[in-house]
């Protein structure tokens, strides 16, 4: 067996030989929950629409630890443009290299590791360990987490802690855990005028100069200025078109698609309603198209930041930071059902990135990270 | 031989029958010139880049009037979508239906039927009389009547007077003469930023956020206030795009095209001044292509524009309103080298549209007025 001397990365070798690119699981979730039904797990798969989940418990009371991920990864691009093949890890100047190294392939083999050290210590720990995995967190997640958090529901399951395997670590492992993300709320905007000739503008009307002072008034505005847990909230136009090509046409409609990010100072009502009320005063005719992508949630500094963060210090001498900036993830789902929800993973710099890697001395601590917060809120 | 009643209703039918769609003359201006040789013409073509162009002389004394025009129609699309074949032309109700019945056909023929009376009447008229007909005037324009003004100029030859057959008439025949065209300036406008995530905007620099101020000040400005020739200056954006559809990528570049109508109250210059300092005061990273496609002309109360409306007026009862609104004209060329230069012809109500059209009662008269403006200015 290679790397006989570290299980983690033994494990994590074997996930990233398997091309699981989403929303195909390759046969990830089938390896981790033959080494969890070992360990005393039962396992349930909730697979729809596609996509492959896997809901694994072991124990009955709460309160319940769950760890969360997904065995899905981004596409590699071409193959050439890697030093190794994207599905043949290779360690490389103390790095392993390979698609899902950092994100986060190493995370789910940490979690199965720490669990099964943990439970073999303490086979009649306090409460519950979950693990809530899906193929589907990279693509659209309307089939991941979300149906399986939908089902856990329905049931009248709840979780107390969870921690989602996300790479949150920037410089080293252990610097940073995400204890909430902000919400996110999109808008497809769409200006009405009236076309017609450059030469005869009195009888057009052209959406772009309508919209012009709204558009320079929505982008100076300062939405709220953050509070303890979140920046303040930022509004971005990520696309304007408006026009044919024709340079003799004054165009008749002008599309913007545009973005809120938005912490727990605004609410998503809140946005909407001020963003109509400054293209109301500016006398527009227009529509919006509303998505609320992910609202914001976040976990303080309750029981599950401070065992985390006790691990962390423990394992690896390291004060970690506590941030909410970044993107959307599914503690965003898990939000729902979970009083705490943390994000806690290896270094993220090389994501989504041709030779994605992670340093192979920061494997076995970020599993031994793991274990000690179960110790932490489970030992018996 | 039909319509012989009418000769230049005649002579117009058979130009009509000629599919010269731009820039193919489609034999329209041989028909032509071998009239005007009969009529004691000398003929030149200045044929270029494909375009076929007809500089047309009787006489070798100044004054010179110039009648200018083209053979070229604009496609006439689907022929189904007529109620005639659209190179058959055909009178239904008192109308001679056909593509370039109005734009500008007609005009051609009663040019020269107006030019073959007059010379029979005054064979040692004073000056010259001429024609400047290319088959490029709907196309873009930079083989046409630019190359023959260019040729005329680097031989010496000026014109004194110039009418333009476009159909200038908005109701009746006889109501409007264009003395003068805006001119046109264009540009092509980069204002660029730093790509980015929206979830990170202060990694990156949006170029639509830091442009809509300037938009909305440029959208906002008066440039001029007009003159007695010229309606006030103005400027339209007639596209605007940025963003790949994505809506987390803050977009790297804002690209915006824009033009102004001027006239003689504003300078080219002046308007590219104006709008740079507008940009760089709002401190933007950008660069223009600017495209002068046309300077604006004006034809004052002069000779012509005397003896044009008096025609009008002889003829068809009718006080003649001077305009310089509308698109632009190959007159912008011909003022190079002539110091008076209009526009006159038929109602424009139905030009590039499907069932082009003008009442067959206006075909004479309009070549009166155009021979009784010769006889104002070149009877002996």
């Amino acid at each position: 067996m290679p790397h006989a001397d570290s299980p983690t990365l033994a494990l994590a070798c074997e996930l990233m030989a398997r091309p699981s690119v989403t929303p195909d699981d390759a046969g990830c979730l089938e390896l981790l929950a033959g080494r969890l039904r070992a360990a005393g797990f039962g396992c349930e798969r909730i697979d729809t629409g596609g996509v492959s989940n896997l809901w694994a418990r072991r124990g009955k009371a709460q309160p319940v630890l769950c760890f969360a991920g997904h065995t899905d990864v981004v596409p590699p691009g071409p193959a050439a443009a890697w030093k190794t093949p994207p599905f043949e890890p290779t360690i490389i100047d103390g790095m392993l290299h390979g698609r899902g190294a950092a994100d986060m392939k190493t995370s789910l083999a940490a979690f199965v590791t720490a669990i099964e050290r943990f439970v073999a210590a303490h086979p009649d720990h306090d409460g519950s360990i979950a693990l809530l995995l899906t193929s589907d967190e990279e693509g659209i997640a309307t089939h991941g987490t979300v149906k399986v958090v939908e089902a856990l529901a329905a049931r009248g399951e709840r979780l107390d802690y969870c921690i989602v395997g996300e790479p949150t670590s920037v410089h080293a492992l252990g610097d940073m855990i995400k204890n909430g993300r902000r919400g996110s709320l999109s808008g497809t905007l769409r200006v009405k005028g009236r076309q017609g000739h450059v030469a005869y503008p009195q009888l057009a009307r052209n959406p772009i100069h309508a919209f012009a002072p709204a558009l320079a008034e929505l982008a100076a505005i300062e939405w709220d200025q953050g509070n303890e847990f979140f920046p303040p909230t930022t509004w971005q136009v990520s696309n304007i078109h408006a026009g044919t090509g024709a340079n003799n046409v004054i165009p008749g409609v002008c599309e913007v698609m545009f973005n809120f990010r938005f912490g727990s100072a605004s609410s998503a009502d809140g946005l909407k309603a001020r963003t109509h009320e400054v293209l109301d005063r500016h006398g527009l005719d227009y529509e919006i198209d509303w998505h609320l992508s992910g609202k914001p949630f976040i976990t303080g500094r309750g029981k599950l930041v401070a065992a985390l963060s006790g691990a962390i210090a423990d394992t690896l001498g390291i004060e970690t930071e506590l941030s909410t900036t970044g993107g959307t993830s599914d503690g965003r789902f898990i939000a729902d059902i979970c009083a705490e929800v943390v994000e806690f993973g290896p270094v993220n710099a090389t994501i989504h990135q041709v030779d994605e890697r992670i340093a192979v001395s920061a494997i076995e601590p970020l599993s031994q990270v793991y274990e000690r917060t179960l110790r932490a809120l489970l030992a018996a």
